[in-house]
């Protein structure tokens, strides 16, 4: 009993103050309250926590910053989780366990975590400095990145109506951005090296309707193209130049090629870095088992070579969902190592067959969502039905097109479930072939009557799948947890969001969370 | 008043008694009973009018003969028609207006009306006697087209269970009949000019769908194939040879190769004659106005040079509806010469402007059906969704495909309303399509919610096109005419038949009256 007493409490240390580590904190929280864990936070960027995914609609003035910061800072600090914010760590020291920061100060550690997030890859051009995987770059006025709060500013005197904007890069974030910039008055043209936008997610077919959709938007579209260089006039961008001799003139760029881990410190440090920092299936990095790493940053790849979970993964998907889990699954871990607590798996992640393994990053599912544009996009999508019927597959493809009015469905299944989907313009049917994809359901036998979550008849009612689906898959929050929230009187998107974290990971599901809202408002009342 | 009752009845005389000439009669029959005509019927066949369509099921044994036939000779007799059959009408004169027929009897008339219809194509074969264009063939044994109750007989002995069935013609009707000859336990070739059955009607992942179909029921496709030789062993077929060597050996050959009008006679008798028997828009031949044509053996071409609706028919379709309508058209015409009745269109088909044309072929409607198989096309059908993103197509595709199910919806629309589709394995999505296609009418603009009529939760229910919607096309009966009959007190599909003549055409349509038995029954017991 008096042992018990005298040992004092672990301390834990966080490298990174992202979406992903702000989860973790707030897992740790009642641990922190309780002094039986010390917890210290260094963040290289000054702000406390914020949501990254909405950087370009802060930009572009569709949204208030406040509504993207996801940690409160004082809160924190009053519930005592001390804080290093805007100075990064320079080297750990493995052997004694301490972190050294820039500014010379130094930090012993039990336990320590990376959750240093990934940094936007910026390819080799002429005229920029060169800026390897997973560093921060170093750009020119003019041109950005969008990964931070200054990118978000340095973009919003870029895209200013009648701008002329270049937008390098033709993945979801650069179409996202492009079509943003476009709303906003911007004179955007998009610069990719595919035939089409989003290649590898889409098909010819919905490739050609969203190609369409940009050119409706008056967005200039150069596909095929291999950038070269950026040309500066008096210290600013002035120009793109492709390896073809041609050049594309604006007033700033954007690129849009990525993000490569942030491993540059693990890698001093001796750790393992393959694409990102290698951990095994219990989050801890392989070379050191008081060092873990989660989200963006951390790579899962076990000892074993025939591993068929760390085969499946590649490298980390950059999308939040997966990394939140990991932040559940890693605090459970770290409580439990003290208090022997089973883990939890997150539901909203399709969870591998041992219970106690971390989530990994599972099937990732592309989701590109504005206003005028809803494309979702998972697996392996190049299958056509004629294909099925010519060759000896045993996938099944079903295939709604109406390209007229930019609807397009496609569902690729074995066995009764989904390898692959397309869906454009059809927001329900996407959601619902989303969840059924995620869980592996199995699909009815009538695909066709998966198109009526879209249909004219669906007005408002109640929600097509039932209280128990997820509405926001980030957080793994369900419509009937929101509509409780609902009920206990929380009455807008940012109100539920703090209430249940619905809708505060990629923010795609908001108008799900508005359509709730509105049903059960109208329930309620009548 | 004295002169009226002095002038003798008007004599008709009709070449032919098929379905065609049968309408033709009931039509006339008040007149003949009141004596204002007389009326004669030759065919060169001794029965009387059947329904040609069902030859093939006849055949092959899934219907019974009494239920083709559509006149009872008796009856018409009783009431003062004339009949001679089996004896061909050899030659006219037109001068002095009669008839000559094979035995030498000889009939005046007043007008005279072609009905001799089609006869089957036979190609040109090393082996097979020349047969020309409208003339009947003579086959040797074992060699058949399907066309008349004879063909019907000498299929039945080539398909029994285990024979080696060669089907010459990829059309609607080798398609049919290799799927019914296959199902009755026939070993069936299907040998056809085209890389796929029904090119013509057919996109290419419609046709790998009925191409999938036949060779799952065991039949064996030769496609590209050039017909060049029959050869006979014993004075018996025993073996079709290719233009590229190869021999297909069997104990039949049926030859499905079209049908063209029955010309030989008006041709003979200095008539014009293109593809058919050339008629204005009152189907008055062009040359005589005292000999009018209708059914398969007309062709529909005016003398003026830029006739829009001349320039639409290129060749009579071949369908029965049209030729029901042309001759209730011309019963019509042929009274109100007598009595300034005003002739009245049928609804069922597309009619053109002029209310005081005789109905043409419209647009024709390609419908197979077989118990595993439903596929209906109409217009153009090779435009892809692809193609109107891509081009400045000013037409809309949407396109359900589902090839595992068999399933396959095309509608092509020019502001709104159909120009072409294609519909297979979706029997109640393709009835309202070809209902929309026939009248013109606009589709709702999500094209998706026409695949909900083959939907799971429409199991029963009521008709989903409401009881205007036209059930039988041949005859224009309207669902709520076959619930009048249903509630009358006919309860099968034979006696709704007989009181409506709803199925009694091509017979398509059986199912829906089925269907509207079985519900308008279980409402009324409810």
């Amino acid at each position: 009993m008096l042992l018990q007493h005298a040992r004092r409490a672990r301390r834990l240390v966080i490298i990174g103050f992202g979406p992903v580590a702000s989860r973790l904190i707030d897992e740790l929280l009642p641990a922190v309250r309780d002094h039986r864990l010390q917890l210290l936070v260094i963040g290289a960027e000054s702000q406390p926590a914020y949501n990254r995914i909405m950087i370009g609609e802060l930009a572009l003035g569709s949204i208030d910053q406040e509504l993207m910061i996801m940690s409160d800072l004082q809160e924190l600090e009053a519930d005592g989780v001390r804080f290093r914010l805007g100075v990064p760590v320079t080297e750990i020291d493995r052997d004694r366990r301490f972190v050294t920061l820039a500014d010379g100060d130094q930090y012993a550690y039990d336990e320590l975590i990376f959750a240093t997030g990934a940094a936007a890859r910026v390819p080799r051009l002429a005229g920029l400095p060169e800026c390897p995987p997973g560093q921060d770059p170093m750009l020119p006025a003019g041109v950005t990145v969008l990964r931070d709060l200054g990118d978000a500013e340095r973009l919003a005197t870029m895209s200013q109506r009648g701008r002329e904007l270049v937008v390098l890069g033709g993945g979801v974030l650069g179409m996202e951005l492009a079509l943003t910039a476009a709303e906003a008055g911007a004179v955007v043209t998009l610069v990719h090296a595919g035939r089409v936008p989003m290649e590898r997610n889409l098909d010819p077919t919905a490739a050609a309707i969203v190609a369409r959709h940009l050119r409706r938007r008056r967005i200039r579209i150069v596909a095929d193209a291999r950038a070269a260089a950026v040309r500066l006039h008096e210290g600013r961008f002035a120009g793109l130049g492709l390896a073809d001799g041609s050049q594309i003139s604006g007033d700033g760029l954007v690129v849009c090629c990525g993000a490569a881990p942030r491993t540059g410190l693990a890698a001093r440090s001796g750790l393992l870095v393959d694409v990102g920092i290698v951990v095994d299936h219990q989050l801890r990095t392989v070379d050191d088992a008081t060092i873990s790493a989660i989200g963006d940053c951390a790579q899962m790849r076990c000892a074993e070579d025939d591993c068929e979970r760390c085969v499946a993964i590649s490298a980390p998907s950059g999308l939040i969902g997966p990394g939140f889990a990991q932040a559940e699954w890693l605090a459970a871990r770290l409580l439990a190592d003290r208090h022997q607590r089973q883990p939890v798996e997150s539901p909203a992640v399709r969870s591998p067959a041992s219970g106690d393994d971390a989530p990994c990053d599972g099937a990732p599912v592309m989701i590109l969502k504005t206003p005028g544009l809803s494309v979702v996009s998972a697996g392996s999508v190049d299958l056509d039905p004629l294909d099925c019927l010519v060759g000896e597959d045993d996938r099944r493809v079903a295939q709604w097109s109406d390209p007229e009015l930019g609807r397009y469905a496609k569902m690729i299944t074995r066995g009764g479930t989904l390898e692959g989907l397309i869906c454009i313009g059809l927001p329900r049917t996407a959601a619902e072939l989303t969840l059924l994809y995620e869980r592996g359901s199995e699909l009815p036998s009538d695909r066709s009557s998966l198109l009526r979550h879209d249909g004219p008849d669906h007005a408002s009612g109640t929600d097509p799948l039932g209280p128990d689906a997820t509405v926001c898959r980030c957080n793994g929050v369900s419509a009937g947890a929101i509509n409780a929230a609902i009920d206990d009187g929380h009455r807008d998107v940012t109100a539920i969001g703090r209430a249940t974290r619905a809708g505060t990971g990629c923010g795609t599901c908001k108008d799900r969370i508005c359509e709730l809202l509105r049903t059960r408002t109208e329930v309620v009342v009548a």
